[in-house]
């Protein structure tokens, strides 16, 4: 458990011919000096964290895209929308070109996927979500939702002969799914659905690769049979454009919604669909299909389990935005901590400034975030594993209890792990970005784009409230519902089974005073443990208070989140977050030189965590002494002090090549000033006078317009 | 105090012809309902809380914006850098010909010199902030800085003969001003100063209007006369460009540093300067000169006293920045709160949908920023009144003691003002980005530009981490200096009076256990003085252990920032404005109506800003119970629920035009979808085919490149 000796950093500076093609030497610089501070090394962590087989991967994916100039990076350059839709096309299809992830890789190295797309992402989240939306979403929901007859269509989708995109949410329905209001009305004389908006509230909005390159589209409608049955909402393969033209089929009035906050490189669109005429057969049927006389039938009984079910692909995209918040995340640390390592400000003398990250409080700001950064990273791909396990499961037939339970946990987990992750990774940028004083503010340096490009993923695929939700009834609803053998709480990951011993639970208090208390490996958990039981018992005694006052149970839900189910959810996440690195981080297979830091992050990102909900551990008591919660506080220091060495070399090990990183002030080499410096010359018209130069001389007339006002 | 009754919002769609030319009658449509229910008439507020001279002189303003076609919107436009740079300076220009308040008005009319600012910022920040840099900052840099012998170019800026900018801070150096590395040698032969960055490092960086348009920079340079002594920083008056070419003049290398997250229409820019001669005359002389011999003279006694007084002019900008701040919080809460007045979601059957603002928690998450817009803006203007009689006082001649202790005041509550302001702004802006949903992440709906044109105010004219420092040493430093009548806390706005009373305050303990003991009036303020009060002993307390333990002043104020001082002084901080905001809120002066409504809106701020202290409220002892602690989250619930009916119409009095707004899920009124569609269709080349279609016909051939990898 002990930390290696100081200096084993340097191996990280090794002659280059030394190192395998993986893991380039990194370059010396202002760096070196910190880096060989490092209590451990960051290549050893590098394989450690993400194995061997996903190191190369990832940088075959870094390598090819560093290597052909379509990719060649101007980071603040002044491209049109119309020109960075191009170049973004241009590169998508580029990456169909180098088929990282071939179909066969597909079920024999799951972990390459979302791999792939954090890869893409890092370089640019326009490309990635482009990618993603087409051969992801698109194409797996026909897998899935679809059958058969349906097959013919991957191929298309994996040559491009058809370029997809997936159209749930209408200009006045997103959260509310079961409100949309574009209708199929099946006519057995043509053997057709007709595809309709009644007005254009109810156009298809936001759909991403819409806008402008979709030639298909799945569309969301509410299926109605003959005799006017309306069946709920099923999914359709619409064809939008023709792949010939990219012109607009008869009856769809298709466009672009124009200029988002960010990932503007993918081309959101609408669609007002005008009796439009597609062959039953277009009709994804895996929950429900259309005999071509028109009777409905479904392997469901209900229609909300048929709901449910045709909703159920949506966990995939929470969890890929948990990824996609993580990496996020990641970026942001990386260049704020090698910022932060090299740029000084202020010191003891006049003469003598030291680097910002010596300072407590610039330690406090970022490595909480490095924290969860490790943490959320490591959650992340726990939860892809099982719910790759899952799916493969499910493709086997019907699903047993376990399998059902599986995925109300997995849906549940999803369901608040993308608020916590997205929300960390917005504040977290947000820290970064003011941690880089005003060189943050500089848009070559990226903060700003990843701060914009994250933003959606506190909104799509459920907004981060409503989502919250699902996890908070999920949890209450164990309450209703004792297993045969009489425990309440049991799921198959074991992330609720704590819970069966809240009663006890709920009787401990943490009575320690001193920071080493807080420091052992349980105390943290133990303490969240003791606020998630409190929350369950809070939340369920609220809502009852509520329903006992009258109010129907929609009222009774909504007027309990603030400050009971909402927390619930998301301190049950971070519990389970927190709970997932502890035990990782302190497995066996964790190569001994790695034991201390790892231990500290795990340790760091718990308590961080938890004394965010410090007034609920003191009003529900849990703590009680004044020296109990400084003494949380001392932790949390003193954590970041003991880290603070080894930053650099945890950001190595999370970081991707400068080229993909894109940002100057957060290079390997950290020569800060030097970078920045050719950055602002390398850009265009620097230092050339503005074309508009004459309008200088045409001086104003001082209150000439003064009568007109 | 009883609200009026019900419906007399009615006034508000009276029928146009009843209207005065400052307020027209707000549109009918789904908001009428919203409006009638409010308990009070938005008109009544408006002129309570701005005064119809500053109601009509914004007026003036926005109307002849909206008249101008050169200030014609296209929100979410895709102009170029160099276009918008064109297009921001020459509506720059055209302010000045509208000349909206003449020099006359400086005086007899203050508050229209941040209304004015706060008017141009609400339409582009880019075009305030351009005026701002070159009238304001620059004239009154050389007004403030320099003497007579300057005054001759007050009316070359005034007329734009030449154009000025700032240039302070340094690629290497910002906040620590005293380490700015560039030179002026005194030449005594020639008479003329030598301006030189000893290396790029030294180069000013992040110059507002440097990049492209400035002829003129105020520079601040280490001062060196003959004999190798050096007198610290000074300010002169540097040409950089000519102004007849606009083309940079001899040994100036002057450029543009680029893209940034936001304000792009503004030209920041660097400038290295080679030996650069300036006549003697072009020292601002105010606080230092240099005879024609190179003989140093000061008036002040010792170089402290002069850095101090050199950089007082900051206070302006540090109280200009809550104002900006405090008009980016009122922009986004208007969208906000109008989108979720009619944006309808859910409901409690499947037919019947609410707008989500009748959602408790959609009231918890914006009705606090829209009470804080409220408290800030009040203490933005109170804070600017003193700060103009401040200055008006000192251009009588020396300072009194009076004076002096003011200046300090202001400058203490300038420092926590910012980061209070600038952090909540940002906070707010991302609220109601997420609020809005998808909607709020289409550029054209203008959270975006929002959040990142007021990024920077939480980093420029010093980070905000930074100037908190300045807060809570200012609160510190009065335990060191009792004043001679044995007090130690007496300052002259009164802000830190209460802390004379500490030492009883700190036994005092909240004896409610109910919602109504945290609704009566005086309860919150009463926390928070205890709060600051406990803070301010437990910061004293740690730093002198700090500084038992044998660290270094400056390592124990370092170390005492996180958890001590930088709370203290954010917790000062809102106390103050809580109070101010309480007091405007309980004066005689407020009209009968309006009692309820802001009586309301202060005790949410108060109460929602001190709940997040709670856990020092129970670790000090204040509170204890567990009921208070929920009693405090009750009282903000209930606050909410009470506020809810008036938001539409509180918006309704802080919200410019549509026009200025620039929002179309923000307009009067609220045809949310009809705008938003609207919106959409009035993009260039919304339905039209892509111009690069072409490339989807040429396919990918998937797997070409595989081999290359």
């Amino acid at each position: 458990m002990a930390p290696t000796p100081e200096g084993s950093g340097d191996v990280l500076t090794r002659p280059e011919g030394e190192d395998n093609a993986s893991w380039p030497a990194l370059p010396r610089g202002p760096l070196s000096a910190h880096r060989a501070r490092a209590s451990f090394c960051s290549r050893e962590l590098l394989l450690f964290w993400e194995g061997e087989e996903i190191v190369r991967f990832k940088k075959t994916i870094f390598s090819a895209l560093e290597n052909d100039p379509l990719f060649s990076r101007s980071p603040a350059a002044d491209l049109s929308l119309e020109k960075y839709r191009e170049l973004n096309f241009l590169r998508c299809k580029r990456i169909l070109e180098y088929d990282f992830c071939g179909l066969d890789d597909l079920f024999a190295k799951p972990l390459r996927i979302p791999a792939a797309i954090q890869c893409l992402g890092m370089y640019d989240w326009s490309l990635a979500n482009k990618w993603v939306l087409h051969m992801l979403v698109f194409g797996s929901t026909i897998l899935s939702s679809g059958s058969e007859r349906h097959l013919k269509y991957l191929e298309k989708i994996y040559n491009m002969e058809i370029f997809g995109c997936f159209a749930l949410t209408e200009l006045s329905h997103g959260s509310n799914t079961k409100a949309i209001r574009t209708t199929a009305h099946y006519d057995p004389a043509t053997e057709e659905f007709i595809i309709h908006c009644p007005d254009f509230e109810a156009a298809k909005f936001w759909v991403g690769n819409m806008g402008k390159t979709a030639t298909h589209a799945v569309v969301f409608a509410q299926l109605h049979t003959p005799g006017g049955q309306c069946h709920g909402l099923h999914s359709f393969l619409v064809q939008i454009r023709d792949p010939k033209t990219l012109l607009p089929m008869p009856g769809v009035m298709v466009g672009d919604i124009g200029r988002k906050i960010g990932q503007n490189g993918l081309d959101n669109g609408f669609a007002l669909f005008h009796k439009v005429r597609i062959p039953r057969q277009n009709l994804l049927n895996r929950t429900g299909d259309v005999a071509p006389d028109g009777t409905y039938v479904t392997p469901f009984k209900d229609g909300r389990q048929r709901f449910g079910a045709s909703l159920g692909g949506l966990s995939w995209g929470r969890i890929s935005i948990i990824g996609m918040s993580v990496t996020n995340l990641k970026l942001a640390v990386c260049i704020a901590l090698r910022f932060s390592a090299t740029r000084c400000q202020f010191g003891p003398s006049e003469e003598e400034e030291v680097p910002v990250l010596e300072y407590q409080l610039q330690q406090w700001r970022l490595l909480p975030y490095l924290a969860a950064a490790y943490a959320l990273d490591h959650f992340s791909k726990w939860l892809f594993f099982y719910m790759f396990k899952l799916q493969q499961a499910l493709l086997g037939g019907d699903p047993s209890h376990t399998q059902v339970e599986l995925g109300r946990e997995i849906h549940a987990l999803s369901s608040a792990g993308k608020p916590l992750a997205s929300w960390m990774a917005q504040q977290g940028i947000q820290e970064c970005r003011e941690a880089c004083g005003g060189h943050g503010y500089l848009a070559m340096n990226r903060l700003g784009e990843l701060r914009n490009d994250n933003d959606p993923n506190c909104t799509y695929e459920g907004d981060n409230n409503v989502l919250l939700q699902q996890t908070s009834n999920y949890l209450l609803g164990f309450l209703e519902r004792p297993a045969s053998d009489g425990s309440c709480f049991k799921s198959p990951l074991k992330t609720v089974d704590f819970l069966e011993a809240s009663p006890s639970i709920l009787g401990q208090t943490f009575t320690g005073s001193r920071m080493s208390h807080w420091l052992e490996p349980a105390a943290a958990l133990a303490a969240y443990e003791w606020l998630v039981s409190y929350l369950l018992q809070e939340s369920q005694q609220k809502l009852s208070q509520e329903r006992r006052s009258g109010t129907s149970d929609f009222e009774a839900r909504n007027n309990s989140q603030v400050y009971h189910c909402r927390p619930l959810g998301l301190a049950f996440m971070e519990l389970t977050v927190a709970k997932r690195f502890h035990e990782h981080a302190h497995s066996p297979g964790v190569p001994p030189s790695l034991r201390a830091v790892l231990g500290r992050l795990s340790a760091l990102y718990s308590l961080w965590s938890l004394s965010q909900h410090q007034a609920l551990l003191y009003r529900g008591g849990y703590i009680s002494s004044e020296q109990a919660g400084k003494a949380l506080e001392d932790a949390i220091l003193h954590l970041c002090a003991q880290l603070k060495d080894d930053a650099v070399a945890l950001v190595d090990a999370i970081a991707p090549p400068d080229f993909i990183l894109g940002s100057p002030i957060g290079r390997a080499d950290d020569e800060l000033y030097k970078n920045l410096w050719s950055g602002v010359l390398q850009e265009s018209q620097v230092l050339e006078r503005a074309s508009w130069w004459p309008e200088f001389m045409n001086k104003p007339e001082v209150g000439s317009l003064k009568a007109k006002l």
